[in-house]
């Protein structure tokens, strides 16, 4: 197998934001030539697809600015410094939702866009959802409307193209796969 | 439901590259206070999981330099200007495979990360895969090293972890999910 490494030369810092920042490396190519790398710097986000005891999938539509409209998704969120993936799961979960959980397992993580961004997202499962009294608010800039469905549902949502959303549409069908498959 | 749109006060542009472009919109919320959004335009991709007649699925391994690391995808790259989805899947499984398909049929579409990038991949299935005898170079930044494996391996190969990129992981499900519920 051919070497595909790429080694840095150079890197220029262009923003550094709330959520993410921006850089080029100029990379030495395999064949020593040389080409510019544009990477996104993100500090890695959870995922919680919450299941409730009538085995409903408690979901979220949120405004993404990016996309220029409200879509459907699971909770989630980015890690705050130095937190624990399983904390800002829980934390997510209850702002977002008002839930709390008896247990929440990681189930997954994947890269969302390996292309341009160094993005992680940890995919969690929660389950022995309770309502909250006075759950935690959500970020000053957050505003969710909640919804519940089954995983069927979910399922029949990414087929018809109303989710597409990479980590909701990888939760679900991790998820339907593992029932599927008897897991 | 309450609305939850944002609406645009400012844009300010930061950066523009030969991949993506980086922009900070002032926002309006939905209880009138103001926010900052940072948002990566991106100008769509797609991703092609090419099936042999033996059934094997052709990944390629790609450095990838904001993981700093050689990873397994499907073949994929972003859409040109102008290029139609179809043409372009094409192209990236002729330039990174070296395979021409007879049928290139789109699956579905998702976003990768719609918290700060409105990049969109259309996934394909290629079938009637022929190597051709003088295929298209790749990008001349671009270099892969090919697999093959059937699709139970490819699933495998994402339980495991080894497999971690959100359009592969996707594509694979996907196939995997309809091949269980017979479709």
């Amino acid at each position: 197998m051919k070497s595909l490494e790429e080694k840095t030369l150079k890197t220029k810092k262009i923003f550094t934001g709330k959520v993410i920042s921006l850089q080029v490396d100029e990379v030495e190519l395999p064949n020593g030539k040389t080409s510019q790398r544009e990477i996104v710097k993100h500090p890695g986000a959870v995922a919680v697809i919450p299941v409730t005891a009538d085995n409903k999938i408690v979901m979220v539509e949120q405004y993404r600015k990016a996309l220029e409209r409200t879509i459907i998704e699971i909770p989630a969120g980015k890690l705050e410094a130095g937190e624990k993936p399983e904390i800002c799961a829980a934390r997510e979960l209850e702002e977002e939702t008002g839930y709390e959980c008896a247990s929440m397992d990681w189930l997954i993580s994947f890269y969302t866009s390996p292309g341009f961004a160094d993005e992680i997202i940890h995919i969690y499962k929660a389950t022995g959802l309770v309502k909250k009294d006075n759950p935690a608010a959500a970020d000053e800039d957050e505003f969710v409307n909640l919804m519940e469905v089954s995983l069927e549902e979910a399922a029949q949502l990414i087929t018809e193209q109303k989710i597409y959303d990479a980590k909701t549409a990888y939760a679900v069908q991790y998820l339907q796969l593992q029932e599927k498959l008897g897991k």
